[in-house]
């Protein structure tokens, strides 16, 4: 029997375009090479979505997720949603959708804590909808390090050229420089540093880290807190060994000739990490939680209500998630 | 005789290295192909600068900026020097060093104002060299706007993808909020529409304008400047005949499926706008500084001190400035 790695995928909120990335992503020839993509959510939903989106494709319906590694090919939900889906319209966000959306969450995780899935990849939710369905979480990030009582966590983003973590993630730019703080800067190159060791197999990484101002900080003309806050967290960090360096100004470290030497880059601030990231291809860009008890990605997009339904929607971002956490799984396996 | 304009080029701070560069772009094929360029400086320390980092070139010295024309090949100078050049020190800034570079741009922009030379092209000189020889400016293009007493000026980025244009420019980030206003974005799109038209040939620029916050703001829960401020600086900007975008988040805007739609991106903050620029090549960005009575540009980097003398700076950031010059003063020809 097949060795491959059982990756559950969440259906996120049913009516964004969760449904039908995530059809065609787990029918995708690379995803089912490298392993048994289980989609986790309604069975009737996910029919209709492959039979709306995909020229052909079985639609099976199991009930372990080990089931998946008996069957040739077409897409196997493990059905975790008793409602009436049949409310659920297409482009509208509603409490019954974001409980739903929930559900296949908690599914997902309850899986991947159970060993019986090996990595969680989850589709796009709508915070409204989590906050409708009672669940006051801004993202499956914060949701999922809730539930499974993590402190130390981080974002990272990972296209062909980078891998950036965060550390402070959505913050409107006017609070970002007060929220930053040595304690948070040198959590992160820790979760980081344990991150690119256990998934990536990179041994001693060497982390890069941006500056918050402009020039960094041009000896305290244009700022202070390189002085006073991502410096002392750079020197602490590599007292604990950790090869952090920096701070470099942010237009210079994302330059390939700097950010090639670098295994990681940590980003103060949402924008900072994610413009350079996402020039090269929107869409295409994953997302890893680092520090949870299990693997989960996801692409990095939205519910994109706007095009919900139509057939429009790219899984190219949903495709490379999948095909990541297949990756880190094997690497804990084989350890 | 030849119609190529003439294009004063400054020494920049002569400690720095501004004057390899400079003879090193001044003998460039493609720049005397495209314009007569004059170094503005000291004859001895470009005459020796052109013995040191080039194989063979002629320094010639000349009187009037025309004499440019009957030049064969070489280096032309205009010695706008009257100092003991002997005390300069590569490497070290003094306030004779800042004083040079400081006469160097007053000389350019006396013979720009007066016809005699189509553009300026500056060195990178140093603030503190500026400050120690008695001028208080952060850098050329405030010191340049004083002079002309221009109140309405942008900074200009081009690189070969992309035109970016700064509303905030040498600030902290924890400033950048509360220093940008609608009155200044508006100003800026008036002298970033006029630019395009005046010296690139944008009959109608488009310009796609940047979100200060992630998401743009996600309907005020990660910050209102965009509700605030430039969602109603667009709007009069567009009411005045001003083709501007947006906002649009500043993770997105500068993916080149987006940003190819426009002539010219409107940055809210200096690394917004520097990060995707100098992404793709460090040191070949251009900065061009618009809304002042004459043509100026200058490479996007500093005196680079510490490499100062050794032959290794790269002119190519110099040569595209001079190329860009070139290629505005001749549009304003045309006319």
């Amino acid at each position: 029997m097949s060795s491959k790695p059982i990756i559950g995928i969440t259906t996120g909120d049913p009516a964004g375009i969760g449904p039908e990335v995530v059809v065609k992503a787990a029918t995708n020839r690379r995803v089912a090479r490298s392993c048994h993509p289980v989609v986790l959510g309604s069975y009737r939903i996910l029919f209709s979505a492959a039979r709306k989106f995909l020229k052909k494709a079985t639609v099976r319906r199991i009930v372990w997720p080990e089931d998946a590694r008996t069957s040739r090919d077409g897409i196997n939900v493990l059905d975790c949603s008793g409602f009436d889906q049949g409310r659920i319209k297409t482009g509208r966000i509603t409490k019954l959708s974001g409980r739903m959306a929930a559900d296949s969450v908690f599914c997902a995780l309850q899986l991947a804590l159970s060993d019986q899935i090996d990595a969680v990849v989850t589709a796009p939710l709508s915070k409204k909808g989590l906050h409708l369905a009672g669940y006051d979480f801004p993202g499956h990030t914060e949701l999922l390090a809730y539930l499974t009582a993590t402190s130390s966590y981080a974002m990272m983003f990972i296209s062909k050229r980078y891998r950036v973590v965060l550390v402070t993630t959505h913050l409107p730019l006017a609070d970002v420089a007060r929220n930053i703080s040595k304690k948070m800067i040198l959590d992160k190159l820790t979760v980081t540093q344990t991150a690119l060791q256990r998934y990536f197999g990179v041994k001693r990484p060497k982390i890069g880290v941006c500056a918050l101002n402009p020039h960094c900080g041009e000896e305290g003309v244009l700022g202070s807190e390189e002085k006073k806050i991502i410096i002392p967290a750079i020197m602490t960090a590599r007292r604990k060994g950790i090869k952090a360096l920096g701070p470099f100004s942010s237009d210079t470290i994302f330059s390939p000739a700097v950010s090639d030497s670098f295994d990681c880059i940590l980003a103060m601030y949402h924008d900072q990490g994610l413009i350079p990231l996402k020039m090269r291809g929107l869409g295409e860009a994953v997302n890893a939680t680092m520090g949870l008890p299990i693997i989960r990605t996801s692409p990095d997009f939205g519910t994109a209500l706007d095009i919900a339904g139509k057939g429009k929607a790219d899984p190219k971002g949903m495709t490379n998630a999948i095909l990541l956490a297949a990756q880190m799984a094997r690497r804990i396996k084989k350890r």
